[in-house]
């Protein structure tokens, strides 16, 4: 019997400015997964843990289980039989990739399994098939940053096009969950489907601000850029007190602030630890006098994706 | 009395899918200025050569005087008297940064008569300035890599915030100019003030791309993202055979293909001048079995933007 534990990291999906098309991968935290090949064929998820019961333990319905199954008839492999337990180890619908990490921690392992015969790239669409049980819509934003690690770039959908972009040294990430519940569907819904093209110019002025400091080690550029004249003014009246939490993190030293996916998660982006930590610092403080529950973390960006455990 | 003689290049605004925010600079065409500093206070303009009698000769609605002006305001000269002739070297009105290569070449050559005050990226809204004169609206995608030279990416208009990005090495220019009139205005007023957000989303995919792959050194994902769903099929019903264009740039080895600035031109990009040669000649055969007259221009990036003859 052939064992494997797997961790995969959250994300953060959009970096502000990126909607859609950007995210990166944080050290923690993250989901685990484990799985076991056995003699029974089928893919069968036995457990989760620290869900507390918001998650379908049904295989067809699952985003792991599911999609570990896409993975198999992919390979056209009904005969492998597949045990998993999936422990949940980050808040649910906390815009941080939840869901994406889950489904890439199956993904990675059942593909170790199997003698890594797909690369991370290759493992993207699976995980893409996931996203779209898990809220709707088949996006890449967290899970091909979740799968190969760093700052990745979805150039295009269609055909799929990932750019791994170069992370400057020493940047890290402080994130803060506040305990809010904002559905990524309720929240996708409300983004009006048509823009000003002039909004969305400043928009991709930014964006590309954004990978050109990535690009070009200019952390300072990548701050100026991390602004959403599109997206955060509508998804940021779901976070209660997210001015107040920009100007704390501006105050404590971060380059930018923003919206981590769907929410209600908010990041910063700070030039070292220290910052990362007092901005999370101010901002649970003040949460907490707005009687809202939040739990916190600070995180150099991953590079290397999923790993074995 | 101090003369001085200046080349300023013509520029590729937008870069197919970097409406407003791109723009990079050719070593040919370009246009030239003479300049002098004489005793007599005030800026004017003695002569126009190659316009065929299209531009003002008025100092004050001329660009390049006019925006010589505004830099001796701004230096608080009143005192000081200046000469210019414009050689027009390029077309007028081709989608090439006409207008910006006249303009920039007269700020680069009065700055250098006072001394280099100025550097070329505090020039650039002087420039900015002509070009509001020019076409009602005042933008940078062609000015500023006119003047800093190479990929500018005008990050933001306000505050103006301008990037150069790192050209890969050998990368050529192809352009081609069908001489027919599209008028920067009306083919501004062509587009729609409203978008499809997933449209802006695959722009500014394309445009994130498009700056990877210059600060990358990859050309193929420069080529791929080379992509523009929101102004190009406007825009492009003004050129004639533009697709028929498109397919010849790219059957001869371009790397993209699109329209520069608001057009007529067309450009595309190559990994080596003979690529761009044939893409020119290809291009040109077509339009003259079209009765189309037209130019060529075949370039490596312009890296050091105006220059003293």
């Amino acid at each position: 019997m052939k064992e494997i534990k797997v961790f995969a990291p959250a994300t953060v999906a959009n970096v502000v400015c990126g909607f859609d098309v950007l995210g990166f991968a944080v050290n923690e935290p993250g989901d685990e997964v484990v799985m076991r090949l056995v003699e029974k064929p089928g893919v069968r998820l036995l457990k989760i843990t620290g869900d507390e019961g918001r998650l379908p333990l049904d295989s067809n319905k699952n985003t792991v289980s599911a999609s570990v199954q896409h993975y198999l008839q992919h390979l056209n492999r009904p005969d492998i039989g597949v045990e998993i337990e999936l422990h949940k180890k980050m808040p649910i619908g906390s815009g941080l990739g939840s869901s994406s990490a889950s489904t890439v921690a199956g993904l990675f392992a059942i593909n170790q399994l199997m003698g890594n015969l797909l690369s991370a790239k290759e493992l993207v669409p699976f995980a893409m098939k996931g996203e779209e049980l898990a809220c709707g819509y088949g996006h890449a934003d967290n899970v091909a940053p979740a799968l190969m690690g760093g700052f990745v770039l979805v150039r295009s959908y269609n055909p799929l096009d990932l750019v791994v972009l170069p992370t400057p040294n020493n940047l890290f990430a402080a994130i803060v969950y506040p305990e809010v519940d904002v559905p990524t569907k309720d929240a996708r819904q409300m983004i009006r489907s048509k823009v000003l093209l002039k909004d969305a110019v400043t928009q991709w002025g930014n964006v590309a601000g954004l990978v050109a400091g990535l690009c070009l080690d200019d952390v300072e550029l990548m701050g100026r850029s991390m602004q959403d004249v599109l997206v955060e003014p509508v998804r940021s009246i779901l976070i209660p007190g997210f001015e107040q939490l920009r100007e704390l993190a501006m105050e404590n030293g971060a380059l930018g602030f923003g919206i981590s996916g769907s929410g209600p998660s908010v990041f910063a982006l700070t030039k070292d630890a220290a910052a990362a930590k007092r901005v999370t610092k101010a901002q649970q403080q003040h949460l907490n006098k707005l009687n809202i529950n939040s739990k916190a973390f600070v995180s150099a960006v991953n590079a290397e994706g999923p790993k074995v455990l």
